[in-house]
């Protein structure tokens, strides 16, 4: 997969492990990531969310015949960051014929829990 | 609010209406804000939506005694688009003493819905 | 449909709206709805949401053809009641070939929110 | 506290487990809680995770001097169900001074997951 010229670049994501059903990826805390006040943008924790689950959803399919899109996110926004990085777990709660549901836990580097999401994917056959 | 060294800046977000409990913005569909597949990332949808909900809520509060953080954010993701400009409208659904909670719908050039978002925020007294 | 025997029956849901798009039902603020402290408990208001979504996605399918399922929801609690009639008011946002996004609102006597709601449903086909 | 006249002896749920953080409850599926196809109706899933998770919320808190009510939940629907009973687990994510974020996972007799749900609860300073 090309990461280049997508948000996934932009946003300076590295994926660091990729397993069948478990995905983690970091991203850093800064200017491209903030919001106004200085702080990791919430926003760029969801993109964050979204890209490991979508990654980890693509591993699990035949990916000659089928695609996966987003369907619904979400996420509660739980601590506040203001530099570092931050690092992206997701699992596969549910792998079915036409829908995934992942769930995503972003930490620190303390492994405090700084959002948690959750996001369903729909499996489509090309 | 300055947006220089911000993840508002880095996607290419701009502010177009700035109303009390109403709030509209832009971000164009390029290789900021696309996902491996061309088409625009369900997350920079979600960063934008969480975007004009802060930027709204701050509108509505005293800025001098109060801030207002993101605690849950929720999105559908409706159509895909692989270029152009999407566009943001953010409405207050509720505005409570210490929450409120945001609808934002973001739209293509057609006005056709490609992402319907809630966003609920913390108001906090300093 | 019948609502003998049902969830939407034991909570005094009545529908009161049966359109294209739009449904509307009532449920009742008393002892089969509230929660230990006397307001309506959450929960019958997510079960009110789920149920006129559900509804309205059953009147858009070819009935012989097809069958809707709840994939998910979302609400946000916005008042307390405690006695009266709640109002839901569901209408399509999204209508595809494999999914529906209904929004709801839930209204108290006096058009006041209640809750706000997002349910996605999938079409599957039979 | 006293479940009679409510909604969680209306819908037959018990709770099994009450510990610091942690909350186990059980809900049949039958006549009050199916939808008018036969299925436990996802609404009801909701009501039960939205009560553990209160439930757990309310353990939490200085009961003379404060309260919980809950400001969002949302839900993924994963497998139906046609008899038989659910079971509830709700642990908490987030313990924080003004919200909480509780995780609720509802599953059937065979630990098989029937629904994932995430609940944020506000902690009010009486």
């Amino acid at each position: 997969m090309d990461l280049k010229g997508t948000l996934i670049e932009t946003l300076g994501m590295e994926i660091t492990t990729l397993e069948a059903g478990k995905v983690i990826a970091t991203m850093p805390v800064d200017d491209r990531t903030r919001q106004p006040f200085g702080l990791l943008h919430g926003g760029a924790s969801v993109a964050l969310a979204e890209t490991v689950a979508s990654v980890g959803a693509f591993q699990l399919i035949d990916q000659e015949k089928q695609a996966v899109v987003g369907l619904e996110i979400n996420a509660n926004h739980i601590r506040g960051k203001k530099e570092g990085v931050v690092t992206a777990i997701a699992t596969v709660l549910h792998q079915g014929r036409k829908t995934m549901v992942w769930d995503i836990k972003i930490v620190d580097e303390e492994e405090k829990l700084v959002c948690v999401s959750r996001c369903t994917m729909a499996v489509i056959d090309l």
